[in-house]
């Protein structure tokens, strides 16, 4: 995979999971979107009595996490996040509404993780385990070997592009950690 | 409820449902958003280094169902929908990407509905019997009193202001339809 550009990363993991879960719907094998950006909208006019136009906007926060949706009978909740820094994850890329979110998923049942990509790899965080990082007050970030000690890599392919439903068929179906989804 | 006046009554269901959600969550009992509406940016300005202005949008059709979330560990969805025509509701109100949304969730195990709101009462149309009419192609509407008949009422008070959760627990947690949530 090293022909791939990995210049404006951010974009193109959003693209890879949405191929990713378009592949999933074809297949049948999972119903998972990304939701909208909310905006807030400040000016809109009616040029014609049907159509809208929005004039002025501004892009707002998301208080939860990006992509939901059912995967064999369960809700699944997550978010992707992209970190620069090759040592360490700085937890302020969560907000502390989204990871009382994840709380929230977690407490009714659900399947809560992060999507990280760092050093062109791509890995999951497991919601349990990042709320119990998060609780345990430690540190304000988590170092790169944590992450790969205690995270599932997700391997990148073509179709689809990112099967991160393989790892979630590990960890939260199969039973315990598989070390085959574990980096080196 | 004769005191509430029923103008504006779209923006109204919705605003009951998000106050019911936001009740919903404060007392734990599940998570459930409305989806923000999609829009596709057209310009957008950048007034300083960090601020993004959208200077020209248009609202795109959604084509899931508005609501989702967790309750007690299920994955739902649902609609709301509003229907002015006092005798029958017009099946064109629910686009096929929306039907072929609810067979998806169907498939998958969650849960499926409409809120309907008609004749100033909110039913609540289970999303099997909704395919079940519509693959039956029988009829374009379902005559209010076949909604009458075969949904369920959601009755309509304080806190939390639309209690659709009630109707959810003896639908599909309690077994069959409950008689005394059948109108009349």
């Amino acid at each position: 995979m090293n022909s791939i550009s990995y210049k404006n990363r951010g974009m193109f993991l959003e693209k890879l999971l949405n191929d990713t879960n378009t592949y999933y719907e074809s297949i049948d094998k999972a119903v998972i979107y990304k939701k909208p950006t909310p905006i807030k909208v400040l000016e809109v006019s009616y040029p014609t009595r049907k159509a809208t136009v929005i004039n002025k906007a501004v892009y707002e926060k998301i208080s939860t996490l990006d992509y939901n949706g059912i995967y064999r009978g369960k809700y699944i909740e997550f978010d992707a996040k992209e970190c620069k820094n090759k040592t360490s994850f700085p937890l302020s890329n969560i907000k502390e509404h989204q990871l009382n979110h994840i709380r929230r998923i977690l407490k009714h049942g659900g399947i809560a993780f992060i999507i990280l990509f760092m050093n062109n790899e791509f890995y999951l965080i497991d919601g349990t385990y990042l709320i119990n990082y998060v609780d345990s007050g430690i540190k304000k970030s988590i170092d790169f070997c944590t992450i790969k000690e205690n995270c599932y890599t997700i391997k990148e392919g073509y179709v689809p592009r990112l099967d991160y439903l393989k790892v979630v068929d590990k960890l939260y179906f199969g039973g315990n950690k598989n070390e085959e989804n574990k980096i080196k």
